[in-house]
């Protein structure tokens, strides 16, 4: 509501840090504040490695328009090397991308017509389910539109792909906007090449609504069960 | 391992923005990013209040030790309003407080004797439960010792109170350290300090290990259910 544009700023802020020279290995993880609105026009992103050490390196980034502030980021990069592996996590069990019905992008927010939806669960108002719901959880497939190959910008922007939880409890738009995002990567760059430009299942649910805000908790995952990245964020709403 | 401190040292960089006569509002989330290790002596903390809203304000906060970066975060702060309001998240089922043992401290870490702790599963190898588990759950009453009343500081100090997900599994020791650390704030000063000292409900778990990182999601809860915190963290380690 604010600035529907979360996905592509957080995109962008993660951008800034791999693009830059001194960056060393790959994302770990990244948070970003949308402390303020972006307007259509030129903006200016800061990076700041304020840390580089064997195994990890931090960022801190700034995006300013008009001299005000933004959005503030921090990123973490670093090496990854094997290591034991589990997932306890189990995704949701549901049916293959091509078995769920293409869900017809809505004319607002604009933002929906760059992924391709297919909701298994919990689409919301914007999906047409203008029903209230027991609980927020949403799970769909979803990909680029146009099509494009996996990689860290591309898991970054789809773990901020869902509409805001109050919205599937009512069924109807309720102001809200996202206060903070974090990104926990579980991929390589490898990994993300490898799944190319395949479906990945999201899920999304509200852990607690009260006094203005709510979290959400969320995770992204390859068609075969393999976790992308889990991430969490703070909304603001009014209701 | 790189620094036991974590707790501590969220509290720290809270406090700064907290003490800070520009602040507007109470604190809505914190993240906190593990640089480098702090070395016992005199340290700065830098506070930069970035953009002031009408209802959040946001901070960039750095902690530095001879002239190296140890630590950033961001903070932000709001105003909460009556809304809607609903728990989604259930707390785990657990018998009273005192219907559980109280563990006895370890002789390291150190940090772990200013909790009070009972252990309701998955204390692991620190609280004398040196088994593998098949899941990295651990559920726990706690509380400061020397009691003292609940406040935003000791919630943020109570959500890094959890041994690294990776021994719990494993029984023993194994090297690891947070990384990254967020918490989201469900309860105002005024709930906090009518929780004053009594036991706190915490629970967390994993969600995935690999290549020498896994997260954690927890959650701080009261005697009565009312959730505190949600809280997610990064870890790295070795194994």
């Amino acid at each position: 509501m604010v600035g529907p544009f979360g996905d592509v700023t957080a995109a962008t802020a993660l951008r800034s840090v791999l693009d830059d020279p001194r960056r060393a290995g790959e994302p770990l993880s990244i948070t970003v504040n949308y402390a303020g609105p972006i307007a259509e026009g030129p903006f200016t992103v800061e990076v700041r490695p304020v840390r580089t050490n064997r195994s990890t390196q931090h960022w801190i980034v700034t995006l300013s328009q008009d001299d005000a502030v933004t959005t503030t980021a921090t990123v973490i990069c670093g090496s990854r090397r094997p290591t034991w592996s589990e997932t306890e996590l189990e995704p949701p069990a549901v049916p293959a991308p091509e078995a769920v019905a293409l869900a017809q992008p809505p004319e607002f927010p604009v933002w929906m017509r760059n992924y391709e939806m297919r909701f298994v669960e919990g689409g919301g108002p914007l999906a047409g389910e203008p029903e209230e719901r027991p609980h927020s959880v949403t799970t769909l497939w979803v990909r680029d539109t146009p099509a494009r190959p996996l990689d860290h910008l591309a898991v970054t922007a789809l773990s901020d792909v869902f509409i805001p939880r109050v919205m599937v409890r009512f069924g109807r738009l309720v102001p809200a906007g996202t206060v903070t995002l974090t990104v926990y990567f579980h991929a390589d760059a490898a990994t993300l090449a490898a799944h190319g430009d395949a479906h990945v299942l999201a899920t999304a649910r509200a852990q607690h609504f009260g006094a203005g805000f709510f979290d959400q908790t969320a995770g992204l995952w390859t068609t075969d069960g393999v976790p992308l990245t889990t991430t969490h964020q703070l909304v603001y709403f009014k209701h």
